[in-house]
C-alpha cells in the first residue's frame, strides 16, 4: 500500500503584532495509516477566519491556543476518501474542523454531511455556516432590530457583515455598513441593498460622516472592528441602543492594548447594552441559524459573495488578508476539486 | 394673610470639573398664593444623588439639564401643609420631586403618600425609594446573581451599593465591596455581612487585591463608579459575566473624558454583558421594588444606614460631600420636623 503524503500548515511561533510568513511553516509528512473508527479527509476548501487570530495567541481565554509545531485547525469541507467507520462513507462530503492540510484524520465527531446538490459546498463555511449563524445571533439576538430603527455594521463588506446587513433590511431597518474601500462600498449598495455606507479610510471626519448616513441616531451596532470606527459610533448612539460585539479586528494584533474613549459613561447616558458573543455560546440553535438562513438564500432573499484563493500552499497569505482588509464576503482557499 | 417665605438653592453656572458653592446660590423669596389644584409641601427631607451632577450639564442626555435661575428639583419627603387639590390633605405626608428649598408647589402628580407608623420616613428616599430600586434592578435584572456565583460592588458604602451586596447576599452569592476607606469597609464586613471588602485608596494594587478577594473571577459586577476601579474589575470577569452599569462617579466631574482600556475586547473575549440604565427604565416595575425591599427590611433581611446633614443651607456641602466619599448609606438633608 502506497504512503500518502500530506501538506500542513503549522503554527511554529507566536505572532507579536501582526502575523507574518515567518510564524508558520508548510510542511510534508506521510499520512499515518487509518485506525479503526477513523475516517480519512481531502480537503475541498478551508476556511481562514479573523477569529483564529486570537488562538494564535497564547494570552489566557476561554478557547485553547493552537498548539506549536502542530497543524492549524479551522472550519473546512472535505470529502471522505477512505472510512473505517461504518456511520461515514467513502465520497460522503462533509463541514467539520478540518486542518490546514490535504487530509484530515478524524474520528468523524464534530462533522456534518453536506448534499452538494443543494447547495454549493462552500456555503456552509460562510452564508449558511459559522458566519452566517454569528450574523443571526449576534444582530437578532442581542441587536433586537425593530422596524424603522437604525442598524450600523462595521465590517460591513465582510464574511458576517454583509449577511449582517441583509437580515437586518429584512427586518425593515434602515442599515448603514462601514467599510475600507469604494468597491466594497458600491457592492453593499448596490448588490446587497444597503441604505448608506462610509469608507472609513477616505472619510476626513467618520463622526460628520455617521450623522449624515444615521440621521435619526444608531439603534443598533453590529461591531466587527473596535478601536476608532467604534468610538465614532458610540458617539451616536441612541437611547436603549443595543451592541452586538461580534470582533475587534482593529485590536488583534497591537502589540500593547490601546486606550479609547471610556465607553461605560455612553452605554450609562444612554440605558444602552453591548454584548461580547462567540458563536458557540449559541450551540443549541446552530439548527435553527441554518435552516433560517438557507431559505433565505433558496429564496433569493440572502445573498452572498465569496473570495476564493487557489491552493492550499496559499492559506497563510489568504489569512493574513483578512487584516489588510482584501476580501469581499467570505475568505476561503480551495485545496482541491470535488 | 402673611406671605410665606421661601429658601431656595438655585444653579447660577454650570460647573466645569468639580461643582462648586459658586455654582449655586440661596436665596429668599416670596412663595406665590396657591392656585386651585395646587398643594403646598413643607420639604421634610431633601436627597441628594450623584446623578443630579449630570443634570447640572447641558450636554446632550435623555434628561433634561436644569435650567439656570432656577430652583434644583431632586427626591423629597414633606408634609402637605395647605391644599387646593381634593386629592390631598394638610397633614398628608409625601415623596415625591421637590425642590432644594423649604417650600415647593406642587399640582400633586407625582406624589406618593406614606404612612410615617409603618417606617421612618426618610426610607423613601432610600433603602425603599429610588436608590433601593435602583440596586434591586440593576442587580436582579441585569447582573442576574445566581448561587455561588461572585459578586463585586463598586461604591459599595453608598446609598445603592449596601443595597446591592445586600441582595446579593440573600441570592446566596459570594460579594466583595470596593469602598474608600477603612471604616466603610469594616462597616460592609461586620454590620452588612459582604464577605470581602477593598479599600481602593490604600491598596497598592488593586489587581492583586481583587484576585485575592475573587479567587473564582467576577461574574457580576455592579459598578457605580468607573475609571480606573472598574479597568481593574474588568481584567477579573469570567466567562459570561454581566455588568450593571449605575454611575460613573469618577468621570462625572472630569473636564476632558479621560480614556481607558478598550473594553469592548474583554467583553468579547468573556461573552460578557455591560448595560447601562436608570431607574426610570424600570418605571412599570417600580413598587414591585418597593414592595420586596420594605418586606425584607420588614423582616430585618436588608439593614440601611443613613447619613443627615441638618439644614437646608447645607444642602450643597451634602451635594459635593457624595464625590468626596464621605456618605455611609443614604445621604439626606434634613430641612424641618414633621
Amino acid at each position: 500500500m502506497t504512503v500518502k503524503k500530506n501538506r500542513q500548515f503549522r503554527l511554529v511561533s507566536r505572532p507579536v503584532g501582526m502575523p507574518s510568513n515567518e510564524n508558520f511553516t508548510l510542511q510534508e509528512v506521510d499520512l499515518p495509516e487509518l485506525q479503526d473508527g477513523q475516517v480519512l479527509v481531502r480537503a475541498l476548501y478551508i476556511s481562514v477566519d479573523p477569529y483564529m487570530r486570537g488562538r494564535m495567541s497564547d494570552a489566557k481565554s476561554y478557547i485553547e491556543p493552537f498548539p506549536l509545531d502542530e497543524v492549524l485547525v479551522g472550519g473546512g469541507v472535505g470529502e471522505i476518501v477512505e472510512s473505517k467507520n461504518e456511520r461515514w462513507q467513502a465520497g460522503d462530503v462533509v463541514v467539520g474542523q478540518l486542518g490546514w492540510q490535504d487530509y484530515t484524520v478524524s474520528n468523524g465527531r464534530g462533522l456534518l454531511k453536506l448534499d452538494p446538490s443543494l447547495a454549493p459546498v462552500t456555503t456552509a463555511l460562510g452564508v449558511t455556516g459559522m458566519p452566517g449563524w454569528t450574523a443571526y445571533f449576534g444582530l437578532l439576538d442581542i441587536g433586537q432590530p425593530k422596524e424603522g430603527e437604525t442598524v450600523v455594521v462595521s465590517g460591513a463588506a465582510g464574511a458576517v457583515g454583509t449577511i449582517v446587513g441583509q437580515i437586518a433590511k429584512l427586518k425593515g431597518c434602515r442599515v448603514v455598513g462601514i467599510a475600507g474601500d469604494d468597491a466594497k462600498c458600491q457592492y453593499l449598495l448596490n448588490e446587497l441593498g444597503f441604505d448608506a455606507t462610509i469608507n472609513y479610510k477616505t472619510t476626513d471626519d467618520l463622526r460628520a460622516a455617521l450623522k449624515r448616513a444615521c440621521p435619526d441616531g444608531v439603534d443598533v451596532y453590529f461591531d466587527n472592528v473596535g478601536g476608532e470606527i467604534t468610538d465614532a459610533v458610540m458617539s451616536r448612539i441612541n437611547f436603549q441602543a443595543r451592541i452586538a460585539i461580534c470582533g475587534q479586528i482593529s485590536q488583534y494584533n497591537l502589540e500593547e492594548p490601546e486606550l479609547g474613549p471610556r465607553v461605560f459613561t455612553q452605554l450609562l447616558k444612554n440605558s444602552a447594552l453591548a454584548k461580547g458573543f462567540i458563536v458557540s455560546d449559541y450551540a443549541p440553535r446552530h439548527k435553527e441559524a441554518m435552516l433560517q438562513l438557507g431559505q433565505w438564500v433558496a429564496e433569493g432573499k440572502i445573498k452572498y459573495a465569496e473570495n476564493i484563493v487557489d491552493g492550499l500552499e496559499n492559506s497563510v497569505e489568504a489569512f493574513l488578508g483578512l487584516f489588510r482588509g482584501e476580501n469581499i464576503g467570505k475568505q476561503l482557499v480551495k485545496v482541491s476539486d470535488l
